[in-house]
């Protein structure tokens, strides 16, 4: 039966009116009934471009307060929101916008002018949006929770990008699943730095709405903004990647976060462990996580009574959530699969892909992992930067986690690069804090840790890795070093 | 869409094997592995009576650990729980077998000599199913979350009971809408002494699995044993109706509840404001609280932070649901009729029930009530329980509320009664502390607090009231009184 709920931000402003719903870093305060009054009259004023019930309406933003209204404002239209990735070339977002049928495009302000050649009918700016009159529409009341509400884009690891399709039931539940695991205070107040156009920044607007939740917005990664943020606004919980929690420790020097910091949720992929121990070192409640566009944010969590003896692990599938590896043998490695309400129900226009990911209700995510005896997930890699040398399986992860270990070593990345005798080989990429580290210094740090196979064959000194737009390293681009 | 989700004692038996589900006064606990495992074994055992998939199974018990393991075990064979009230005759309980097709009822073992007479084809104790051999079956590892699980009759204002049919989904939305409004926990503990065979008390049990929480057992309400609970064993949530509340504050006298007590639900009727007063006083967290059978346990209720400042109201409905009073005009007294996730579907084998209560997805509840500008809701009567004088409404309630500040007056029920001049006149039941108090002075206090036409015409000094098996004021009773 398809459940029908009352317009969650509606809700929460009739709930409580007066609670901050977005606070920033310059100290205005959004509260619930002011975000619901803002979103509303946008919607009234995106009403005159044409915009009802069903249509596709692109965003293309960094994050901002702005972006988060346009949002509920589609929804309140019962339109569908295209988020887009704002460091995708002109040709990439044609391509997007084509594939999501998208009628509208709305952009912050800075990004119009690059807009206004991409392959849409109508683009608008915010501020453009805002100078239009209300229509007088009806807008929703209440929702259907098999309706969809927002398309996002998978990066896709061959071929062409696939649009993930959200509907307000799978946000839903993925919100209250991380309830289920986090709990839930009257106290929370949730930072969002990740982007907004990705699952894992936007789940954090929606479960606020959801929860009755303040969230600090900062727009921009920057350690000590977000430092001060947990230290000294009130955060409790926070998203982040691997290289924002390394930055955020570097900065941390002597000093504790605040008693009331109950979680750092850490996607993005597997995080060494030198860096976890590190964290815990200083008392830093590190939740690992693993998810992905298709599940609406994270699905497996590691939680707080776990967290220290489980150390490197995922965790366990969050509560109404399914988790199988391929082959079902405890601590055997094989694809990852989950199911769930909280998992999408396919791609946008691409049966194909659709069928290719799905069998019975689950999802073949295409990462790889194992579990333990006791259930909790191990992921292992990307089935696609697996590395295999000679007929042996490399995991990058598990030699990025040693070489980590390495003092003055800031970052490293690790891919398989041709050989001739093995097929592959593994390459480190290595970001270091001091100029004297040497090759031969870092492989034989790695000897007694790694089997003889596993040892990198080339170690490429460099400035910096490179990273998407959620910090998330790409792998794919390392290879653009060596041949330049 | 349905909705799968993993089977929750499974899922929570995963996630926290080693924590208490089930803690007794006698200091015995249940761990969620163990209950896990004593629940399916007993289906494995029950599925010797041919127990299936789709089963309606009865279950006659009073309060106890044995009850919520045969429910558990009931939902891994797939079967529907039909919860009988014990203190139902013979004939109530023949007709609830026959009108819910029950196959096979199981009892507690101090139940099973006077069930042995019921009619319906097998009937077997806790005792008896525990000696049966296990059969090799395969158990439910998932749920569809549109399958029911429980059927409850309500006792029904008219006619005969109806069996409300409760989805896995109903009790899932119940507990995630409960969850959103109190917050969640990990140090959680919520105490169960109302019936387990009513929804608001088994609600608790399937909250405990969904949360992780434990449950602490009160088998018969005592409010020595309740006490002690509240202040010596950790209990952070209980669940009590007005009388229950009552007794807890007169023993309480100058002592003080703990500072982790967090929740009083406070069910079953619209509280005297009087009694709301002391509790304040006491700095006793009460939320009152309203909801039925059909909304399976509260649907609305009364936040933290306006606890203060709405005495009285009954709160707002919770997240996923929707109130409405017919008439839609603030103050103005109509029928409650609600929406959401968590209301049945209907009453089995009862479509013209079903198509009574139900319009447009909406449920009318009978009761009557306002909601004032910002939207609390204030129950005010029973819509069969209001009185109509000369053509004017009187609500029992608020003249119970009056009466109920007089010193020395324990407990006090009104319904109208004939009179040839006006039609009905309010009538009040009372139970006193003191024998000196009379009907004069009785009616010398509540003049200067309500309207003439209000005024109890007649006084009934009675040694206790009739309550039914949750505790709940049974007015229609109170004519008896008058006339044995």
């Amino acid at each position: 039966m398809a459940e029908i709920i009352p317009h969650w931000l509606s809700k929460q402003a009739f709930l409580a009116p007066n609670k901050p719903a977005i606070e920033q870093v310059d100290g205005t305060v959004i509260t619930f009934l002011e975000l619901k009054n803002r979103s509303q009259e946008f919607a009234q004023r995106l009403a005159s471009y044409g915009i009802r019930k069903g249509s596709h309406v692109g965003i293309l933003s960094n994050n901002n307060s702005s972006m988060i209204v346009a949002i509920h404002a589609l929804s309140y239209l019962g339109a569908v929101a295209v988020l887009f990735n704002t460091r995708l070339t002109s040709d990439e977002i044609n391509y997007q916008l084509h594939d999501a049928e998208v009628e509208v495009l709305i952009t912050a302000d800075d990004l119009l002018d690059s807009a206004k050649d991409l392959k849409v009918n109508i683009v608008k700016s915010f501020q453009e949006v805002e100078e239009e009159s209300r229509q007088d529409i009806a807008l929703l009341s209440e929702f259907d929770l098999d309706d969809p509400i927002t398309i996002i884009y998978t990066s896709g690891t061959t071929g062409f990008p696939k649009g993930v399709i959200h509907t307000y039931g799978n946000h839903w539940w993925s919100a209250i699943s991380s309830a289920l695991n986090l709990g839930l205070s009257e106290k929370d107040k949730w930072l969002a730095v990740l982007p907004y156009f990705h699952v894992g920044g936007l789940s954090i607007f929606l479960k606020s709405v959801i929860y009755g939740m303040p969230v600090y917005i900062v727009e921009k990664f920057n350690e000590q903004v977000v430092l001060d943020a947990i230290l000294n606004r009130g955060v409790t919980i926070a998203s982040v990647v691997t290289v924002m929690m390394q930055r955020l420790i570097n900065l941390l020097g002597e000093n504790r976060f605040p008693g009331y910091f109950r979680c750092m949720l850490l996607g993005g992929g597997p995080a060494p462990k030198p860096l976890l121990e590190k964290a815990n070192e200083k008392h830093i409640p590190v939740f690992q996580s693993y998810g992905m566009t298709e599940t609406s944010s994270q699905i497996v969590t590691l939680s707080p009574s776990d967290a220290l003896v489980k150390i490197g692990s995922a965790g366990k599938p969050l509560f109404p959530a399914q988790l199988r590896i391929s082959g079902n043998v405890p601590n055997e490695i094989g694809e990852i699969t989950v199911k769930g309400p909280m998992v999408t129900g396919g791609y946008y226009n691409n049966q194909k892909a659709t069928k290719n990911a799905f069998k019975d209700g689950w999802l073949y995510t295409g990462d790889l992992g194992y579990v333990d005896e006791e259930g909790f997930l191990y992921v292992v890699d990307r089935r696609k930067d697996l590395i295999i040398s000679g007929g042996e399986n490399i995991y990058p992860s598990e030699i990025e986690s040693v070489l980590s270990g390495f003092v003055g070593l800031q970052e490293v990345a690790v891919i398989g690069i041709e050989d001739k005798v093995w097929g592959q080989v593994p390459a480190a990429f290595v970001v270091v804090n001091e100029e004297a580290i040497t090759k031969a210094a870092i492989i034989e740090y790695a000897k007694g840790k790694l089997a003889k196979y596993k040892l990198p064959k080339e170690i490429y000194f460099v400035s910096s890795l490179p990273r998407n737009a959620s910090n998330k390293l790409v792998r794919s681009k390392l290879l653009d070093y060596i041949h330049r």
